[in-house]
């Protein structure tokens, strides 16, 4: 599934030089990010943001992460790729109202959590060839345009879906960029990423969230927790600091998956409750063990 | 409950001039890292490994971790100082056995997870004022020698139970070598020591190590794991990677209030459960929202 970076064949594909113009649609922590990455790769010229509130669009350009603000029909025309980092709830509409501006030689890109019902909902679209699925895996608990950071992608997976259904040139260009981000490619289709993807990032989400809550809502001196908290609790709880608006799409687009692996998620939590109840230190060791096999995963 | 490092004092206690001879019982993460800062910080001249397995404590010498390595009996007689960070259980009979040696001059302090069984287990002992139960929250998911790292402990928290239980000189000095080591103190009773515990550290704990048997029970596909995750998955999975021979102790003398908090724990996760099945974005939001209140605590 992976393939080692090539540098030279990359540079090679984009040998028409960098965009003249690129619109982001969203100026958050990914798109901000995957800006900062564009002009410092110089990769592109030009930046249009588009946000559907002025005073991120605003920040944004105060940041130097965007050129220039347009409303998204302005923007689109004068792109020749266009790269959506918004919820995945209005991704799809999003994507849908672009693929209906756009011609043959533009490009659109999105960079959403789930992929699945994206790749329903646009896959009879006489433009679908244009655009481009991908998935990079890198994100942080903070959002906005002040969370863009430059560095971000390098080391971490991307995922590009469905890559039969988009023009060759236009996957190349992506994976291409992407590559060049520092980033490993994996193909795969919409289906099989929303079944991983609950796996490796959906539910360490919903375990962070519900462990603030079990903490917040039993541990009322919080002074406590602030003095305590060691580096265990910080990582096991960093993410629950994550925007529900970013999260409650994710979830819903993505149901069945997650539920799944939270049923069994539940189920094993309450494997360490029953091992605990009837002090049973065989099976409370077993279970440890097992855990600990992913050291062969994780490095 | 925090004071502010005060180097001066803390060095005018220790006027005295460091420990000649140091004893740590167990050479691991704790007690090798405890080690190594005491002649960082020259606070010791001349520090003895007691390890219950020879190739442990052997690999501690060739780490310069330890200048020597002694049996119990032989180490406890020659040290102003002995300091025991060994697992939870092993630490009730160690400690016990190391008081019915000593003089009233000599210092005993442990480093343990748990502290009211401890608490118990020694109070009537006619030596328990030459002892300090201490807590330093630090640490990592790696143990034995080789985890043992300089400039552990820094800006984290370091609870001492039951002060008023240990001689005034003895737990000065406890408190003196933790802050020139960077650490906060936090005064507490076993007691509430072990509530805070709960929520702070051991939950984490068992919310890893039940995330790691989750996505290793379903995701067969261990390849993709390896790809695809994020930085997400591996904050909250890295404890998973913690040793069962340190964990079992602490989640059995822990048990009830650990209980306590996995039941909340099990019961916010189906909270989720719940607002998804239901597609109750409302109440999916609420969740999250009120998970977001934890960035007012943790930094």
């Amino acid at each position: 599934m992976k393939n080692e970076i090539n540098h030279e064949e990359a540079q090679a594909s984009l040998r028409d030089g960098p965009f003249n113009t690129v619109t982001i649609v969203g100026v958050g922590l990914i798109s901000g990010s995957f800006a900062l990455a564009l002009k410092e790769k110089q990769l592109a010229k030009h930046i249009i943001g588009v946000s559907k509130t002025d005073g991120t669009a605003q920040r944004a350009l105060e940041l130097g992460i965007i050129d220039e603000t347009l409303p998204l029909k302005e923007a689109v025309q004068k792109s020749e790729f266009v790269y959506v980092a918004i919820p995945v709830n209005v991704t799809i509409p999003v994507v849908l109202e672009i693929l209906d501006m756009i011609n043959d030689k533009q490009i659109v890109a999105d960079a959403g959590s789930t992929k699945f019902a994206l790749s329903e909902a646009i896959k009879d679209h006489p433009m679908r060839k244009r655009f481009v699925s991908t998935h990079p895996m890198w994100g942080t608990e903070y959002s906005g345009p002040e969370a863009a950071v430059h560095g971000a992608f390098a080391g971490r997976a991307c995922v590009i879906c469905d890559v039969e259904r988009s023009d060759e040139n236009a996957a190349k260009i992506l994976e291409n960029i992407y590559r060049l981000l520092g980033m490993n490619i994996v193909f795969m289709d919409s289906e099989n990423h929303d079944v991983h993807a609950a796996y490796v990032s959906h539910i360490s989400h919903i375990t962070s969230f519900a462990l603030a809550n079990t903490v917040l809502e039993k541990e009322k001196e919080e002074e406590a927790i602030f003095e305590l908290s060691g580096g265990g609790f910080e990582s096991t709880v960093r993410l629950a600091k994550s925007a529900a608006s970013m999260w409650v799409p994710v979830f819903m687009q993505n149901k069945e998956n997650v539920l799944d692996v939270l049923n069994e998620h539940i189920t094993q939590l309450r494997k360490f409750k029953a091992s605990l109840e009837k002090e049973n230190v065989q099976f409370l060791t077993e279970l440890i063990e097992n855990a600990n096999k992913i050291r062969k995963i994780i490095k």
